[in-house]
């Protein structure tokens, strides 16, 4: 037995072992994956355990996050701050080994997977920021990247639609950088593939524009030989289906769902074990030899890193700011104060937003992103550079397709990958990329969401492309926050907010009509639109207090007007960012809203508003969908008239 | 000029002068589908007029929901119940002919479109339907549904991943009732589809199993010999590459994006009228000799329709029987009698729930669905039947592979079609089937969904396989319904409601780990469960109430033994469906929740509890990501043990 071997056999039953102790876990795919895992770890990958975050090291993506004890097993032996100990705690509360793959959480992982498909997306934003980089980065000598992207992924995550709209626009701009491996191993949960699965894969990528080969998944040199060849492939990723067998060596699981969701159990383990003439005790045996092949790849991979250090401490300081504009996501501390030098007049707040972030693009960068086929919909496209396609990666702008869920998907990996990325779309179609809005917000990753569309007031495409409830239920995502301004001011702090947020994704929330320009004092302090509620306009012993977010500001305002006709003391609040107002000191917030009683006012579901209102509060919004009209008829009919504003609101407080 | 032609004009003008009046809408592609859609209703599809609802018609769907002015001419000239004022209201409040199709807004229309993709999905569950509805009525004689679907669709739609997932299953199964025309124009919103779409469509679908031709879609001979030859296709669906032209015939916006999404403008509509031979005026224009071909096609049809009439009168009662099965989505209205008499002992909500949903099944044969490659987890198979595969739809339950969007919309395609379908997966997982779940509830269409895995105490999948959010967001589509059992009484009411709920969907949501039996008075009415929340514990002058859903019920129940210890009079309040507790009277919430302070338990995101709970009220949940670890850490350390739970509900009382 070489000591590739030894350390195919120690990845598998570190992985095996690992699931019986937590009595939880996925034991049959780091069992069929561990040979494609130590080929990659020991003879193929760029990296340094000790610099987890070298730019140009290559990335490597467990798609199939399922099988995390593979990757842990593997960061372990290559030598990353991954102890055996940390093995032997795998799905424990603070671990350094948790069910899943988490970014940020284990040195070694790219990015957080689980969730079938979004690995896939996620390397495909990867290679893409390695040719953005590149072509930012094109001069004379060695590239300083030139990285590329490994992914394994399994018939779960090819299944997965965002993992088809992902391939295509991988082949659509030719990402040659990119090599999936599929774990073709004819097993799902629900047992053969023929059950769900019959589809010719290698002809779907074909399709789509990749190099595709077919390998035995278990002869390292077969596999091996075919990632060599990809280095040959120019202008399309490759995909290598590789034929593996889940649970490979297990008694009785191999090649049965059995080996897929649940500990082998004893009596499995132990035949394995002596079938590969492994010693059934210790558990979690290391032998020494397991270690040397990753050892030799290290040394290696020290020898680049080194040398690119030197390069880079040789960069000229223009080449050298180069490199940083791809890596470090820089973001001037005064942002928000060039915007508010650049303030457009009244309009669209998205088409107030998309000449802010003109502004702000002369400025970062880093930023790079796109729209699903609503570019002149959702205006973000960054004037005077060109769209990126195959060949062509020196520009900034992306056109995404019609495909929501790969382009949040890909916007996370280049957010991994030292990017700052936007993705646009009506908000309607946030919920085609949830998940990835999830993801981004669970991996602290800074990506900007431009949701244009934002209501009923769109008008006549009618209730299939309403929101109603999709501000709320962004908001309830965890870490994202969610901005909708009400004008040109609050557009500036939205994406000031959105570019300064280092932890964590901003939906912006815009809207398709005009909206007048707010009037403020002169003196108005513009900070505190980043606090996310402020008092717009206040009444000495206020009666009411009018609380409202984005185009429902400038209707609070008139309706204001109104009510002080009838004799009301009226404050105005604009909410634009309530996840911002929720994080200030609770006397702060409950200066901003006062003692009067207060009514909130939000073209969308009412639940949600009414912590901020209270027991005394109205909640003006929409609870049912919405309707095809002009966007006249639609403010008349769901009572979102200034008059009707008024009109409730007095009733109401004639009635408290 | 033939009559055809005529009618061909007759539908691009009409469509491009219903825009023009509307000031809004999607000519182009109206204008270059129309020969198509003229060859589809004078000469290929059975329907009637005056029986929108025949169950054996056939079905015509148009997944690029924009074009819906295409629809509406066709219907208006086949004779449907759309006159040309309805035309002429294009886009208008409470119009029959809103912006995009709106099923049971408008004769004629079969499913809701415009988020794009979806369509694609449901034309596949509609053809699913049919071979499963022809496999419950084999037997002499022609059949009694033998109906095809045809689905037009546009880049876009096969952009989107949802397409991709059911055009898979399509091929899986073998649909070869179902034909594809995709509408390849060659431009997207962006400008040409070669900026985002470079894949070969043709050879994506023949990877999925498809036939696949090539035809110009302008020749309608081609079109009619194209569609002719799907006959001969079997074991297959087919896919029609119908290369067109955006805005045909327009002077100057032909094949460009301008077609796509705006008025064609004055001049550009002279242009094209001009050059077609149109009188420029009257808009409107109907020839009658536009209308004769579809006057053909119908009294044909009609012919078909009266005898499929006769044929059904003449049915034996078992055989008329089984074809109200397929058609009617009977249950009976004692559902919930014959669930509570057969409650199985404790267990986990999603183990109690299966066993019930046996029950169910065995009286409501129009019950047919399955789960996202989750059948083990979420166990969903109904007992006794087989799984639906290629040339075997007898059974009733479907694998739909990783494929969570896909599988909603085929389950909307199915309860189109006179099915009660349900869809299973992990309640995470919600998200990614969250647009196809939505269009449910806008269509008022009867699904059930089965969400598992309901909460952190999942345990050590960790975070990404965590809901914390999706409860909450469930909550916030309207006209879904969100079920949360706690118990097997209140897993029989989740189904009784669920299958008894005629008008939209409902999502049962479901526990992995155990829950303990809750204990009830002898004389409990079993019927309150079904009001969506009640009174569970009562005590006389309560000093608090605590309001719990699901696997909170019996921590709820666990921590009141614990306050009762400490002095406190306990109500406990199960809430198993907030939907339906908020449609009951005011007063009879108001005598559930009682008037102590409440505290609400749920393990998920609090914001939406606080209305419940009012300002003196307490919200115990969890308002962060989830963890990796074994439920019983997940508990103690998100403070949803019994004690910690009596803990902060006696500090929180004492702080009151």
């Amino acid at each position: 037995m070489n000591d590739l071997e030894t350390a195919v056999r120690t990845v598998r039953f570190l992985s095996v072992d690992a699931v019986e102790q937590a009595n939880s876990g996925h034991p049959g795919t780091p069992m069929a994956l561990a040979g494609i895992g130590v080929e990659l770890f020991t003879r193929v990958l760029r990296y340094a355990p000790e610099r987890p975050d070298w730019p140009n090291r290559d990335r490597f993506v467990l798609s199939c996050g399922h099988a995390s004890m593979l990757l842990y097993s593997l960061l372990h032996l290559a030598g990353y701050d991954v102890s055996l100990d940390d093995l032997k705690q795998f799905r424990q509360w603070g671990s350094k080994t948790p069910g899943h793959p988490e970014v940020g959480h284990t040195p070694g992982v790219e990015t957080t997977t689980g969730p079938l498909g979004q690995g896939v997306g996620n390397a495909v934003g990867m290679a893409l920021a390695g040719k953005l980089a590149a072509a930012r980065l094109d001069g004379e000598g060695a590239p300083l990247i030139d990285y590329r992207v490994f992914v394994l992924c399994s018939d779960g995550d090819l299944m997965e639609g965002v993992a088809s709209e992902a391939a295509s626009l991988a082949g659509l701009w030719g990402l040659d950088n990119l090599i999936a491996i599929y774990d073709d191993n004819r097993i799902t949960i629900d047992g053969s593939t023929e059950l769900s699965f019959a589809e010719d894969v290698g002809k779907r990528f074909e399709a789509y524009g990749w190099s595709v080969q077919h390998v035995d998944g278990h002869d390292l040199d077969a596999v091996h030989a075919a990632i060599e060849r990809t280095r040959g492939v120019v202008g399309r990723p490759s995909l290598i289906v590789a034929r593996t067998h889940i649970g490979i060596g297990a008694p009785t699981k191999q090649d049965t769902a059995a080996a897929h969701g649940a500990p082998l159990g004893a009596a499995e383990v132990q035949g394995a074990k002596q079938a590969a003439g492994w010693p059934t005790e210790p558990t979690f045996f290391v032998p020494p030899e397991a270690k040397a092949p990753f050892a030799r790849r290290v040394a290696d991979n020290r020898a680049e890193l080194a040398a690119w250090d030197a390069r880079v401490s040789a960069l000229t300081p223009e080449r050298r700011a180069a490199l940083d504009a791809v890596t470090t996501r820089s973001v001037p501390a005064d942002l928000f104060a060039t915007l508010r030098a650049a303030l457009p007049g009244a309009d669209a707040t998205r088409s107030i937003a998309s000449k802010l972030q003109q502004v702000a693009a002369a400025r970062v960068p880093s930023l790079v992103g796109g729209s699903a086929d609503l570019a002149e919909s959702c205006k973000t496209t960054i004037a005077g550079s060109p769209h990126v396609a195959r060949g062509a990666f020196a520009g900034r702008n992306l056109h995404f397709g019609i495909r929501e869920h790969g382009m949040g998907a890909i916007c996370n990996g280049l957010a991994l990958s030292g990017f700052l990325p936007f993705a646009s779309t009506f908000l309607i179609f946030s919920d085609y990329m949830r998940p990835s809005i999830r993801l981004a917000a669970l991996m602290e990753q800074q990506v900007v969401y431009v949701f244009t569309h934002d209501s009923v007031l769109l008008g006549e495409d009618g209730p299939t492309h309403q929101p109603v409830e999709q501000i709320a239920s962004l908001r309830l995502i965890p870490n994202l926050d969610v901005f909708r301004p009400a004008d040109a001011l609050e557009c500036a702090a939205a994406w000031a907010h959105a570019l300064l947020r280092r932890g964590g994704p901003t939906a912006l929330v815009l809207t398709r009509q005009k909206v007048p320009e707010l009037r403020r004092e002169p003196d108005f302090d513009a900070e505190r639109v980043l606090r996310g509620a402020y008092v717009l306009e206040d009444a000495a012993d206020a009666s009411v207090t009018l609380v409202a977010t984005g185009s429902e500001v400038h209707v609070a305002v008139e309706a204001a007007a109104q009510l002080r006709a009838s004799g009301q003391r009226v404050r105005v609040v604009s909410a634009p960012c309530l996840d911002a107002f929720e994080r200030r000191p609770e006397a702060e917030r409950r200066a901003v809203l006062g003692s009067a009683p207060v009514a909130a006012l939000e073209l969308g579901r009412t639940r949600g508003w009414e912590a901020l209102v209270g027991d005394r509060g109205l909640v003006l919004g929409l609870d049912r969908f919405g309707a095809s009209a002009p966007q006249s008829a639609l403010a008349e009919s769901f009572g979102f008239t200034p008059s009707a504003v008024a009109e409730r609101v007095l009733s109401w407080l004639r009635g408290t």
